[in-house]
């Protein structure tokens, strides 16, 4: 692991990092923020998943985090979105696909199975590398994300309900494997049959039996992609149907924009907290 | 008045705007939050004057202003740091002039004297148009800023005491006359003799006898620039012998990032917002 940059922040430190990536089979970047309370020990550790064009940064730079879990004591992970760099197949055009564009899966086809391993990267290696670098206290772990990346916080959690204490989204997507800008790349990346994408959808998960205790999720009124590619009366529909408590807020007047994230990111930050004890 | 992007945040609305202005003779670009209290009625102002390689953009993104902006009902107004675009004089490979270095004086050498008239844009120009579109209290304005924008801050409000209710700096340039970043970027906005640039130099402002009732200044102690460039101990001999009061913080391990500027935002806003009433 290297080193990219640190910088005091909030009374904790902000840094940037880098490590050859097994799942990914690249250099893969991400960003933690350790807050103070660390000098006294291990503290609980809130995944932020990004989304489509996102790297590492954008969160780091807009989401507003730092001033609350400085206060709460929460140590906040951002990994990148996808593998990148020179070698790793791309649609350089495509912004819904390939770099940026990782969708939080185990891809299984050729050329991208080599590389777009983000859910194991993000589920295994790097936990791993977090549990060994840094003061984690990695019996306390929630996650949260946006977009994509809420779609990612949902359906791994869904996956892993004994790994995660909490699990809230920002405009999550409610159902990749119906939505125009994700369906194209879980074929690109799972094939045609679409029974293997059950595993990445979290209404279809939810069909499948798979269960968390709680969500909460924020949503714009004004998000342009609300009606296309949201979709949270999906979600809304899945949850009460299996009876998992959903605390759904559209929040009026709102973008999809980090002007939206970093508004509600406090009360997100306070949710799991709260369930992270 | 061209309206480049709003966005709801934090209860309040994010603004861009653009505008061909008369005192750069270009089209020049800026940032507004207007707090929900607008609703209301004008609300006061606090003017944020960016550093060196900045445009209204960076603090936008990275300040965090305006939760606290919110909840106070400030307006915050980010000008951009210099003209910009094809035609105005630039030094392509000079990040300390030019493009992004305007230092907020008003340019009196061939070819700036016609668009680096940035000293007359903050304090005439840019405060009419706000006045004129915008919900905004002009009876109450403050002023702060971050290094080249700290010393803005000071030398703006030095020279119109009047017009501000109070002023702060985050890491300012304490006597640019004499430091090696902007002692060239004088000479060539306005000439040899360094008579004329005793008027944008807070140090020698305060010297020539110009008054200003109180500053707060923080100043991170791993700031990388502190030693040759911004030197506070300068800011502070000048306050104390002219006995202008100075509340200069040193904040132990903080850089000049906006990793800095925005861990006391907080405590600049509840500064400004105390005495603007």
């Amino acid at each position: 692991m290297k080193t990219v940059s640190t910088s005091k922040s909030h009374g904790g430190i902000q840094g940037v990092y880098s490590h050859a990536s097994e799942a990914c089979a690249c250099d893969m970047t991400f960003a933690v923020f350790v807050p103070p309370q660390a000098k006294d020990g291990p503290v609980p550790v809130l995944w932020y998943l990004s989304g489509l064009t996102c790297t590492h940064a954008n969160v780091m730079d807009k989401g507003e985090y730092r001033r609350l879990a400085a206060e709460l004591g929460l140590m906040i992970v951002c990994p990148d979105t996808s593998p990148r760099g020179e070698g790793i197949p791309d649609e350089k055009d495509n912004w819904q696909f390939g770099s940026g564009a990782g969708f939080y899966v185990d891809a299984t086809q050729a050329p991208f199975a080599k590389n777009y391993r983000m859910y194991s990267y993000v589920i295994e290696e790097l936990p791993a590398l977090i549990a060994a670098n840094f003061p984690a206290d990695m019996s306390r772990q929630s996650i949260t994300g946006h977009s994509m990346g809420g779609h990612g916080a949902l359906t791994i959690a869904l996956k892993n309900p004994e790994r995660f204490k909490s699990c809230s989204a920002f405009a999550p997507i409610a159902q990749p494997s119906t939505a125009g800008w994700s369906k194209p790349a879980l074929e690109k990346y799972l094939g045609t049959d679409e029974a293997a994408w059950r595993a990445y959808d979290t209404t279809l998960l939810i069909e499948d039996g798979k269960r968390f205790p709680e969500f909460l999720a924020d949503q714009g009124t004004s998000d342009g992609f609300l009606q296309e590619g949201l979709r949270p009366w999906l979600l809304e529909d899945a949850c009460k149907k299996a009876g998992i408590g959903l605390t759904l807020r559209m929040q009026d007047g709102y973008d999809h924009s980090y002007n939206f994230i970093s508004t509600f990111m406090d009360d997100h930050l306070r949710w799991h907290a709260a369930r992270l004890g």
